[in-house]
């Protein structure tokens, strides 16, 4: 049995673990339906579950860690969820000692954009580097930096709020109180509300933009463009300040890459000189929602092996 | 006699290099002129006498080692100046080991601006943290990023390139290609330019336009309140991206601090919920133009002491 560890990824809908060896190699995998109506305390007590089950199957022997990755800002030293929208009644939750209590065994706690972050340079599309940015667009934007391996976290762990970038200073209102921020401009929510705008009615969605622009629609076409246009003054500022060899993105505008791909490439090439003097990359992230688990995973390998994780139940 | 190390700062105008101990006490300093006629082999040779005479006015027991720092994209592992606009011929250029050669003991080189950033997190505002961003102001605006009390370099050295940040997607046009640069907004010589478009005259300055302000003038004080708008937009951005704990502004136009402060502040409040939510400190830079001096001296202390810096002539 060669050494693995256990990634876990809490998502919205359901909570998946992997065991995953120090090659990548997926060896087991778990999904269950997310339950967040019973509290916090239930959801880690599922979560403990979902680890024994897979640590049964695949063998305490070579267990190097276990690494979860959950929605919201983390006191990474804290092993709490400092902040969670999403999740109501996990603010200041100790999730991660709450676990290891039922588990008897430690825990890497992150936060789950960061662990897609570290999982697509991991086993993804940052296999080649050490440095990266991982966009991820959804509702919001979020994302996750990786320097040199490891995750920056910022000294309150907010660091990589990208969908607050601030591309418009005059654009669209957002619900932080600012204008013009990223997330108006290029999320999949704000595909869909330039679709309304385009009068495709209330209902339409990014995929049903997408699809109108497959059929060769010109306003579906144009709302991709603007979107584009958002994402590469975003980028381009990154690029600029970081001089990191790859930005990635993710989430579900990503089919749509060849629409908004142009015209974002034509912002990045105008407003990045750091760009048209560096082999600089711009690409799709390549392991879709597996990015978190496998990010997950490696959390415990990120430590130096002279300290390795002791798993000591 | 204690450890120090000698730091060497090659400006536009001087040569200046200080002997500082790790404690940060100044026991030597020298200063003299830059001269880049006889090209950059003549200023290697300068440099390294520089050094030498240093330290042998300080004593060779005790020093750790030598720090330069100098203008231009530095490539740092192979101690190379790989583009130096404002330095002709030094493209390219060995400096550090043309240095080595001539002095006989190892140079750790670094970018001047990154060198001053190091320098604050040492012995300036930045003393209580590990984490910092340093802005430049100056014809230009540049800087450095210190993360885990490291330099940031990105993958070609071109990290911190702030004053190509675009804060309006439509602003001024800059000489890199791109619209609305933040130096095209917030440097000293946009300072100047926005003087000149509120009358003052051609051959205004930041420094006359700051003391129009001082004596109640409003169109200055309204040239100062749009400067502090694109810094404040643009600081907001790396606020939520690093979520770091200090930013410092440095460089010609910070005695009008008063002037511009109040609209930047306005601008980062309303666009960063991680400044609102966080203690996020934005400030002045204390250490003036003896920041990148205090920093070149820090470049040798930035080893492990397990790999001492040897001084082998």
């Amino acid at each position: 049995m060669s050494a693995y560890s256990i990634g876990v990824d809490l998502g919205g809908t359901n909570l998946r673990a992997a065991a995953i060896d120090v090659a990548g190699q997926i060896l087991h995998r778990v999904s269950v339906p997310a339950v967040y109506d019973a509290g916090p305390k239930a959801v880690a007590s599922d979560m403990a579950h979902v680890i024994q089950s897979v640590r049964e199957r695949v063998g305490r022997h070579g267990l190097q860690g276990v690494g979860i990755g959950v929605p919201g800002f983390i006191d990474i030293n804290a092993g709490v969820v400092a902040e969670a929208a999403n999740l109501p009644g996990f603010d200041g939750f100790p999730i991660r000692d709450e676990v290891q209590h039922i588990l008897g065994a430690p825990i890497v706690l992150e936060n789950d954009a960061n662990a897609a972050a570290l999982g697509e340079m991991w086993m993804g599309a940052g296999a080649q580097v050490k440095d990266l940015i991982l966009l991820t667009l959804g509702t919001g934007i979020g994302g996750g930096i990786v320097s040199n391996g490891r995750v920056m976290h910022g000294f309150l762990g907010m660091a990589g709020e990208f969908g607050h970038m601030t591309v418009f200073p005059d654009g669209n209102p957002c619900g932080c109180g600012n204008f013009g921020c990223l997330e108006k401009h290029a999320s999949a929510t704000a595909i869909a509300a330039m679709g309304r705008m385009m009068h495709f009615g209330r209902d339409v969605t990014s995929e049903g933009i997408w699809e109108l622009a497959l059929e060769g629609n010109e306003r579906a076409k144009l709302v991709f463009e603007a979107m584009g246009r958002a994402l590469g003054i975003a980028i381009a500022n990154l690029i600029n300040v970081f001089n990191f060899p790859l930005y990635l993105l993710s989430g579900g505008p990503l089919p749509a890459w060849d629409f908004f791909a142009p015209s974002m490439f034509q912002e990045i090439n105008r407003r990045s000189l750091v760009y048209r003097r560096s082999g600089t990359r711009v690409e799709k992230a390549v392991l879709g929602a597996d990015a978190g688990l496998y990010g997950a995973a490696y959390l415990p390998f990120q430590f130096e092996p002279s300290t390795p994780f002791a798993v000591t139940a």
